[in-house]
């Protein structure tokens, strides 16, 4: 069956979620006073931000950081953002962004996110990126060594 | 055929690219220095406020502006939004966000955009919104004088 | 004698500086991958929305949060505010914010701050606040409660 | 005589205002709603963004362009700002950005800034900024030929 979601009191949400929340890792964040509009939400803008504060911290926590993807010589780019708004955020909300690789293929990676506030989850959704050359900008096979944490990590977190 | 972009000078996409461009509403922006990054090219949140920026215009062109729809007691939230990034945009890059309404049913909607620079598309997607009472938030239908004007504007742009 | 801080390599700023430091209260931040431009470092808008976080976590401390604010019908306006960059921050880097109220006079209070890295001053400034009736926004004397917690807190931290 | 603004409805302010708005450059900006924040107008933060873009526009408009300094080795690095908020700006409003450079001295250089909404003025402010050498980040004198062109420049709008 599939699960059932409200947006403010009365939108629903009716797609299957991938279970991104079973994964070991996450990062909280806050909701700022300058990330809430006039609404009096969090902007949608901003949850594309917290994906990546949560893609930083995992590739801290799994393959030493972004730094050392730059000192290998590389580059990531952004190819593909998604986001699903299931709940909205509040200011000063604490909010957990949980993160995994979902697929890792040639030059390309997939991170997916799963927010969460109190365990409910208030969006969710995924980014894809190309590992490329930093000098050439062309894409480059993500390093092994890289690729060998993240299955370490995903297989410990699943 | 589908058609081949370039994402830095070798990353490509083969998706087919719904023609955005071909409506006839579109808004200029111009890459703020506070919107790139440490990559030297505009931040992938910024584009959802891009699309914002496209989605206001657009409804002030043609539905009496965001403001018709709260003095009908009405508010939109966003459900969803989607971004493929095909080009790096760098600080000073003039792009032009085109912007249509792709599909309206009951108190849905979405919006589909193409941000080009000098013709060429450097990113497009995709917002979804849902149109609610204001004081209650509970899903309502668009109002008739909004769709109206919403299908005659696309009428006269395809 | 006056204290000397590089900006860069080379820049020198010689005005004295108020011992934000020297109080209690700090929080963290770190800066985030979108919150750096194009010259590599930490925009300067972003200082504002740091000093904010501190006020808040502040205010939350010894206030009962800005909350507490709101529920006595008030509503808090910046009026001012100032930003001295002395070095510059970067990608991931871990900063202090230290705050602390320096002046509390009717309607009006004003923050300090600095901003630290590894003990090292980064950035300094202030903001000045109004506080007004939520629904007339008449400037409104700050509730003696406010003020009274205010004032230990700052005793305590001198 | 000083003089007498309003914040909201009540604030005052009693300070002098140096004539920015005298200043023949302006640029125009609309807020964003991404740009609101929870208490229903423009966040603090944005007026630094905004100060910027019309900083960006004058350099474009009387010295050949921020792109121009970058071509003589330059790079200006931010060392203060301040802002002071005299009116609330609102989701929409079409702001007019007054800039003009007040002082050129060395290294140095300060633009000041004025935010007018039909005529008024919603806030003021200035930012200070230190050419440097682009390799070393040594502070260097500001190229003769940019600061005749901001004489001129000055010279014709008084």
């Amino acid at each position: 069956m599939h699960e059932r979601r409200q947006l403010g009191n009365g939108v629903r949400h009716g797609r299957r979620v991938t279970c991104v929340e079973r994964s070991r890792f996450s990062t909280d964040v806050r909701v700022r006073f300058a990330e809430t509009d006039a609404q009096g939400v969090a902007h949608n803008a901003n949850y594309l931000v917290w994906f990546e504060v949560a893609r930083v911290a995992y590739l801290e926590e799994f393959a030493g950081g972004y730094s050392a993807i730059r000192d290998q010589g590389l580059e990531s780019f952004v190819l593909e953002t998604h986001v699903r708004y299931l709940q909205p955020a509040r200011f000063d909300d604490r909010l957990r962004v949980h993160a995994r690789i979902g697929k890792v293929r040639g030059a390309r990676f997939r991170f997916d996110y799963e927010i969460t506030r109190d365990g409910e989850v208030v969006a969710d959704g995924w980014t894809s990126h190309a590992c490329v050359d930093a000098r050439t900008f062309r894409p480059t096979r993500i390093p092994q060594a890289l690729a060998d944490a993240i299955a370490t990590a995903e297989a410990s977190s699943s």
